[in-house]
């Protein structure tokens, strides 16, 4: 089987797995206990703040776990029930992950404005649009800082610093985005960033939240005191320590990865051109490494995917997380894919265990079918 | 070491980790997708939705996973934000989990009344107090099913009942409860109940929400369309996994180890009972097996748990979540322990490990502490 849809989920690595096993076994005291039993899961989650932590310029008291980056999307919007009624407008883009899109939603039926940002044909928002869409009554930004359908990524720096300069939150969704480019959240100037372990070779079922020191949300989930009083539940342990080995290692390795990766996206995009087949590929010049959104002239995607299925390759069409749905996605809408394009767009995204022969044995699938 | 802190954590089965370890291995496919790879995933996630419901008495489509008793507690709570404004009224008990009673302070922060029902000295809600509570702007009631600090066992039937015959949507907080005691939802008559894995030796972060076909409450984590389009969030198939093997074995083997604990709870009591120690023993006759919660006269629980930690022993003092807070919990308030004895209340709870000796060894523990 060739696995490239590493957008939508990764391997859980080896290194990930093994430190996770002492807490799924003798190690199970409850971190928030006080007797010494309890010390060996303390310690862990202290560790695992700090590696995580020093993976994006973070300190360790802003980050915040939670169950995935679906828990720390909804979080961040929902958090806009309790700003100031003269700052509830919210300012997103059209083109964020659902988390985001359907948490803005609810908030919009509870009497919080939402404006979306448009795109340019390469998925990217333009910092001088979010300046014209501020107004007196914006209180929180939000940016995607990589697509998950297209690659695309967003200028973020230059975004968080328009969003400053009007004395507001910024938020970033970088779901797609730790553990495969570098990012420095004090560098780039944000103040919330959502992270998800499984996106990262780390486990399913956790993540986290920056929360920049001096940035004030209300927690989302209630209960007892754990993670600052901001996010309530026994800590998952396993998960977490899990979650820090995967993105240590992930960090160490980006650099060589990511030429990996350039390497296997231009081995497979050449083999396609040359073929001659009718195609569009989508996204930015500036996208995420090994990530490959492809638009065929009247195809199919959903057939694509199945054929490529059944000859072993495991790829995507439409949204990530959500392939139910046969509609074209909102994203590819966004970027304003011609519509004899557009229902034949599939993603193809490469990973760390993605070999060269891998990206030719896809192109020669696709044109097995296409041609 | 001897564990007697089961109601705070438990430690993951055997059996339970044994099933999660091909999910956290080769079968990484995101259930979700439409491909091939990914039908292991699906059919796991199907296999442990028929399993937990099964173990309960619902149906597979009435069971919601989310990331533990706290999530479930907060989706349940501030969905009363959607009810409509003229049923905008939510009732509970003073002696909930703080994940109950600090979401509904979060929703009174939004606009949302909260009326507390006060409990008698055993810690149980009077169905009688409940139907003098209810006014024309109830909409949601929700008392849990056993308190986690003093083990009482809650009357859910007859209170359902009540809130039933007044046109109200009942829930009730049964984190402690699944998996000790016997629970069958549509003989109960609950609409919505919330559980943990972690509770009853299943892994960390993982838990769900029953909610009876027809109920309607808007969903909590907004984005995909995981979970019938009520939560979102990539699946987390290995823990759901370990959540239902471990639901499964302790579901059948329930009445024998009730049988094994209570023992334990007697020979604990008898021997403390003959030192001639003065203490109060809370909680009603009707509470979870192997739960003991006691408050000594003139002592201080912390010394008492720090002492007995020395020995080797864990229990718990006040709340089980969080014993970062040394004041006398609210629930020993609740229940009217006096002050002379509320100071020196610690809680032991046995579980799936505890032997005989273990309950000889904290008696005789306690008494060389104290006497």
């Amino acid at each position: 089987m060739i696995y490239a849809d590493n957008a939508a989920t990764t391997k859980l690595c080896v290194e990930a797995y093994d430190s996770m096993k002492p807490y799924l076994h003798d190690q199970y005291g409850n971190a928030s206990q006080p007797y010494s039993f309890s010390r060996p899961a303390k310690e862990a989650l202290r560790s695992a703040r700090e590696t995580i932590a020093a993976c994006i310029g973070a300190t360790p008291d802003e980050i915040y776990f939670t169950s995935g980056g679906t828990e720390s999307d909804n979080w961040v919007i929902k958090s806009s029930l309790f700003m100031p009624t003269k700052r509830d407008e919210v300012i997103t883009s059209q083109i964020e992950h659902h988390a985001i899109l359907n948490s803005c939603r609810t908030i919009r039926e509870l009497g919080i404005k939402v404006r979306y940002l448009p795109v340019d044909n390469s998925g990217t928002v333009c910092p001088v649009s979010l300046e014209n869409a501020i107004s007196e009554h914006t209180g929180l930004v939000s940016i995607m800082f990589a697509n998950n359908e297209i690659g695309t990524i967003e200028p973020i720096k230059k975004l968080a610093k328009v969003a400053h300069a009007n004395g507001l939150v910024f938020h970033t969704d970088a779901v797609q985005a730790v553990g495969h480019i570098p990012i420095d959240v004090h560098a780039l100037g944000v103040d919330l960033l959502s992270s998800s372990a499984h996106k990262f070779n780390g486990p399913k079922g956790i993540g986290f939240l920056y929360i920049k020191n001096g940035v004030n949300i209300h927690s989302y989930a209630d209960g007892g005191s754990q993670e600052q009083k901001h996010r309530a539940g026994t800590e998952n342990i396993a998960s977490i320590v899990g979650m820090s080995s995967a993105l240590k290692l992930n960090t160490q390795r980006m650099f060589e990865e990511e030429k990996k990766l350039r390497t296997l996206e231009n081995i497979l995009i050449r083999s396609l051109h040359e073929s001659g087949l009718d195609f569009i590929r989508n996204g930015s010049e500036n996208h995420l490494p090994g990530h490959v959104s492809l638009s065929f002239r009247e195809a199919d995607g959903e057939m694509l995917l199945h054929r490529l299925d059944l000859m072993g390759i495991c790829i995507s069409t439409g949204s990530a997380c959500d392939s139910v749905n046969t509609q074209v996605s909102h994203v590819i809408k966004a970027v304003k894919v011609p519509d004899e394009y557009a229902e034949g767009t599939i993603r193809i995204t490469f990973g760390a265990d993605n070999t060269e022969s891998d990206a030719v044995e896809i192109a020669n699938a696709i044109k097995k079918v296409l041609l």
